[in-house]
């Protein structure tokens, strides 16, 4: 038996610690790891696909791993088993330190049927983004019927968070008027539901204003491809106020998506997205690590900005440097 | 005297002409044009950059082509040459009839001081935007000082609009309190103004309401990048109605961001953008027209569709069929 069919044995029988060294797996650069890593995924495949992915996003201080806490213990009780990931381009600094993240979401991280991981910090977030798609195939594989994928909305990689999930639920502190302050419009376009953190005490008459200011902005925006736009709620992970409402909205659009096909469509579209994607990364890379592209670019980008050179002009003579050399491959 | 010489001779005189021969030059797609166009744009570098470029874009029907006619003319007025470029998806069904543009600016297509210009129907979009980048160019050579570039507000191009131009302006007709149905929020994104069109009659009224509820709506998004949020404005081309307070804005907003140094950044960001966006183009053409690549495409996207294989294993497939190929280059 393998290493990919040992694994693959340990992680189908619900093993946490062999899907944990499964996600390690494939997160590793190492050559050797890379053949046992794709064997490994691709076996997982045929296994994948039934869960919920829900991606959680906002900005620091929103309220993200207290709601996530929250949330998942209410979907334990369900009776669902939980995934948490995390693409957070701020771990490239603290070292995607697991331990910060299951401090962050105590309770949940104490509970056996829920498993938390951040994506180890990559050098680029096309890399990040690649791992947490290929980390929600092993986590469906085993048994993990509820994935929440928490991102930073700091408009650097909503796209991504809308190829990798279902649903994107948008959070936001409800503050004098300006909630929106700060959130990029794409943000608030791939977002299927709303909910307001910390609706609490004091908090909570405010909460209620912004909430109907949201509503009448929302109704101004163009509606979502499935034909709806977002709902709009009030939670306090301390009071425990709009969680379960939140949760049956979640589970609501979940259903409706599985039943009217257009989940299965939005997954083929995703997986022709990563594709492509794949693709012009790969091609990118064999171009930016190209010796003599990578010798010129500076010059050239140089004449650009001083208006020596076109940018078409640049870009001929850059593609004229890959062409010619020796070992353009990606 | 080469062909790009005489031809840059009569264009720097303002033969109307000879810019209209340039543009039809850098639009063919003959090798033996493309020497020409480029030694030709290379000596017009150094020579453009002189003008203010406004995007104006909104829906089919929200009268774009009217203003302009309208705005054009005041422009002119203040002793302005305008030049009118569009990118238009849509003239790839009709042709790109020029005639069908100067008979939607008719007032304007008359004028000696104007240059009407609609972007050829290109195959790809990557394309019609870089050939309006070099038509700008062209017409700044050629003395234009205010090039007005049009699009369709279909959530397709405009990326491409916010790297040609200084300034956004987003026409909507004011509707019952649903004005922005349709518009994807990324075009709201990048409007620096936003222009209510045919505000005359029994419009006028509403109109004035559906400012109000958008002004509400914009309070609540996060200002552009420059720090300012989209002013918005009453306009009717019939009776003339708020054509010169938005002239106005438009002509603060292009004298406050030369001052303050930010229309140099922007573009030279711009610059940088086109470099990249040039090569990514390139690259991803030289993939998609490799014969291996070409005939193994159909396969593998049906694979993935159906779940048989990863995006990722497909895509390492596809990179390792250009890879091995005698000819990959772009």
């Amino acid at each position: 038996m393998g290493a990919a069919q040992e694994m693959l044995a340990a992680l189908l029988d619900g093993d946490r610690s062999a899907l944990a060294r499964a996600i390690t797996l494939i997160e590793s650069t190492r050559e050797a790891d890379a053949q046992v890593a794709r064997s490994l995924l691709e076996a997982c495949m045929p296994r994948s696909g039934n869960s919920a992915r829900i991606g959680i996003t906002g900005i620091p201080g929103a309220g993200k791993s207290t709601l996530i806490d929250t949330l998942g213990l209410r979907l334990l009780d369900h009776g669902h088993r939980v995934a948490v990931l995390a693409i957070d381009p701020s771990s490239a600094r603290t070292g995607g330190s697991i331990l910060g993240d299951k401090t962050r979401m105590e309770r949940l991280a104490q509970h056996p049927g829920a498993f938390i991981r951040p994506t180890a910090a990559a050098g680029h977030l096309g890399g990040a983004g690649r791992r947490t798609r290929e980390t929600i195939v092993l986590c469906e594989a085993a048994g993990y019927d509820r994935i929440i994928v928490e991102t930073v909305g700091t408009g650097q990689n909503e796209l991504e968070a809308d190829a990798l999930t279902d649903i994107t639920v948008l959070l936001l502190i409800a503050g004098a008027g300006d909630e929106l302050q700060g959130i990029k419009r794409g943000i608030m376009e791939s977002a299927d539901v709303i909910a307001f953190t910390k609706c609490d005490g004091e908090m909570l008459a405010r909460a209620r204003l912004a909430q109907r200011e949201l509503q009448s902005a929302l109704q101004l925006l163009a509606p979502r491809a499935h034909g709806q736009r977002p709902g709009t709620y009030l939670t306090s992970a301390l009071t425990g106020e709009g969680i379960d409402l939140l949760i049956a909205e979640v589970e609501r659009l979940a259903a409706s998506q599985t039943d009217s096909g257009y989940l299965m469509q939005r997954r083929r579209q995703q997986d022709l997205l990563w594709l492509d994607h794949a693709v012009t990364e790969a091609l990118k890379a064999a171009f930016n690590r190209h010796p003599a592209v990578a010798a010129a670019l500076p010059r050239l980008q140089k004449a650009v900005v001083e208006q020596a050179l076109s940018p078409f002009a640049a870009a001929d003579e850059l593609l004229a440097l890959f062409r010619t050399s020796g070992e353009p491959h990606p």
